[in-house]
């Protein structure tokens, strides 16, 4: 079988599973995944085994220590795992749920209900806790998967499908249900791709080379974001001490993610007061500082900024600062270098927070508090399958309910059109 | 300028435009609307005039009769168009409604904000009454909004376009915020759709082949559907008059839209006695019938109908006709030959109906009503822009609400990750 018919037989068994996974009871879902969760467990030394091929092919390739760090699975990282999977099954069902409901004068009772997608295809790079992750998440939203794991990460991602399929065969779900591309060749991918009669989504999840890629090729609507230039404002009237915490916390916790600031922008009537501050915090922690002329008549350690480093994503211990004259300059400077990712503003101004929450029409919007909060768990969504920064379908951080649409419909008693 | 040097001009323009026209006041949006079908009724005799044009060379091209009908506007074609307008104007406004909210453990409030989509594309043919009805459901959702029309209807077009910006700089509109390319090269509408970096939607409006062309050529999310094959699954409990009632009316009321029945399933336990029924009254109305082979010992006049009826969207004054075994026969035949349009179950039997409810996963299904309600008007969602029947974003008729999305707002007091 060529590769091309390789990846359509996997398709076709993807969308007739996905006929029976949509009517699937909330019950058996919850229960396959609380399964899969416990043998995995169960399978753990199996699992670090096959981990330890991909390990030391890593280690002949030269891998960067991070890379290696991110394919690894350790016992405690598998518990982890099953950890996300029973949380997932402990979620509510969003299949079948009414969305709303309404009457038409001439009788009919007209409803909207929470349908699955069908067919998602998810195609990750390095970190094989994604495998378990997503499935997890398309299968409780009663969707059917195809997974497309890196080749770093083949033997890990292999041996955890192998061990959710076994499961999912034990309680009779669909051989289609959760599938994996089990060659690592990337014209798998391209064909992959093509398949828009079967495959409804594709969420791409990795660098922005891998995203580009796929948003290049797909014929398939696709739902991703290339990058995180996260902003804070800080206001006029911000709490000084609070806005330096929260700087410091978007900037620092974790400076290789998302949703962690890449650029300050500071009002220029708090920036004599702020900037020194939160450039000491900063430097502390051993962040570089970037600044635009008025910041570095405040702080003369900082570099000159440069025009790339607003569109800057640094993914590491590097910020960009501007002073701004107000809330409208920092407005435009988030329109045009921004990402549509994440934003806050830090004030005590009601007005002003209200005028920022309503202007900035990024995917998240803060008052006082730290960017880092932009994520489905922390959002209040139980889990993420990834992050929208195009503005279609689901915007911002995807929780189990945007792997989800919905239909009309509609109880009548005879009713025709005039 | 070239024509894709114009089309990029418009484009940024419209993007541009659409910053501002996502803080309009609700206020602003209806006044303009109202005061823009105000002024169609008012320039009536200009317009007629202009339609003229492109009904004169319509007449030299040798169009259709039914294309030339569709093309005619009227003094009173035009009130229709303005009172659409003004019913637009008085939908609620979807722009900032907060769709949820909720207080997690940390004490951060996080809902739903809904925000305008950005700027959308419309792209469609011959009927000039799209011009107004599209570009208010547009604006009214906040967005900026490029038009496309045939070039049948370019005069028509060109006329409204003309109208309807002049109130709009009288309102003090930006620019960009409705825009039409003036040029009738199809050229025109390839650059249009290879600017995602400005467009965030494209909707056509028109036939299968157009709608396949604007699909295959766009690197913008199209919202669209090819067809309606829409059926009528009349089970063994239903109510004979009802169902001869109902699948008239879906058959014969407009038999040229897509949400007239194409596709009629009877279960063999009442066919003997309704198929005689129904299909006098469709005879009689000028229906030319189709049929398997046991509905063609029932109705005897009946054609045989082949593989390529069960896929066929007539539009016209036809029918296949199906006998099946049981609902699962029947939601067989619906998943296999079906376009994810409207489906309708005509029973009695209460089970039966909430089976075919949730079971049946096209963007509209319907118990006991015609499936001529599947329109965004019928279903109370004020107006629509079109029917979507792929899943993502929207599925089904769609509303001025689906010319929108959500952003996350949070509300802080200075909280940070741990």
């Amino acid at each position: 079988m060529s590769i091309k018919e390789e990846v359509i037989t996997l398709a076709k068994k993807a969308k007739e599973a996905a006929q029976i996974m949509a009517t699937l009871s909330s019950k058996v879902k919850d229960e396959v995944l609380k399964e899969m969760a416990r043998e995995l467990v169960e399978e753990g030394s199996y699992l670090v085994r096959e981990n330890e091929k991909d390990l030391e092919r890593a280690k002949e390739m030269g891998l960067s220590k991070a890379m290696v760090d991110r394919l690894t699975l350790t016992s405690s990282r598998i518990k982890d795992i099953a950890r996300g999977m029973e949380e997932v099954s402990a979620l509510p069902d969003p299949v079948g749920r009414i969305t709303s409901m309404w009457r038409r004068p001439n009788g009919l009772i007209v409803g909207r209900m929470r349908i699955p997608l069908g067919v998602i295809g998810i195609i990750y790079e390095s970190r094989p806790n994604v495998t378990a992750d997503a499935a997890a998440l398309c299968l409780k939203a009663g969707n059917a998967v195809i997974l497309r794991g890196g080749s770093e990460a083949i033997f890990s991602n292999l041996a955890m499908t192998e061990v959710l399929r076994r499961v999912a065969r034990k309680y009779d779900l669909p051989d289609g249900a959760l599938q994996m591309v089990s060659t690592t060749d990337r014209a798998a991918v391209y064909e992959l791709l093509q398949l828009d009669d079967y495959i409804d989504l594709i969420i791409p999840r990795g660098g922005e080379e891998l995203i580009r890629a796929v948003v290049r090729e797909s014929k398939i609507p696709v739902i991703k974001h290339y990058k995180g230039v996260c902003h804070i404002f800080v206001d006029e009237n911000a709490d000084c001490d609070m806005a330096v915490h929260i700087c410091m916390n978007a900037k620092v916790q974790r400076p290789g993610v998302c949703n962690a600031m890449e650029t300050l922008l500071v009002h220029e009537k708090i920036a004599p007061l702020f900037l020194p501050k939160v450039a000491r915090s900063l430097e502390e922690a051993g962040v570089k500082l970037k600044g635009c002329p008025l910041t570095r008549q405040i702080i003369p350690s900082a570099e000159e900024a440069t025009e790339e480093d607003w569109y800057a994503e640094y993914l590491d211990l590097i910020l960009a600062i501007r002073v701004v004259k107000d809330i409208n300059e920092a407005i435009d400077h988030i329109t045009r270098y921004g990402s549509n990712h994440t934003e806050a503003i830090i004030t005590q101004d009601y007005r002003r927070a209200q005028e920022f929450l309503h202007r900035v029409q990024s995917s998240t919007v803060l008052v006082n508090a730290s960017t880092r909060f932009s994520d489905g768990y922390e959002l209040g969504l139980g889990a993420e399958i990834g992050i929208s920064t195009t503005k279609l379908h689901a915007y911002g951080p995807m929780g189990v309910e945007e792997l989800t649409t919905t239909k009309f419909i509609v109880y009548g008693d005879g009713q025709i059109r005039t």
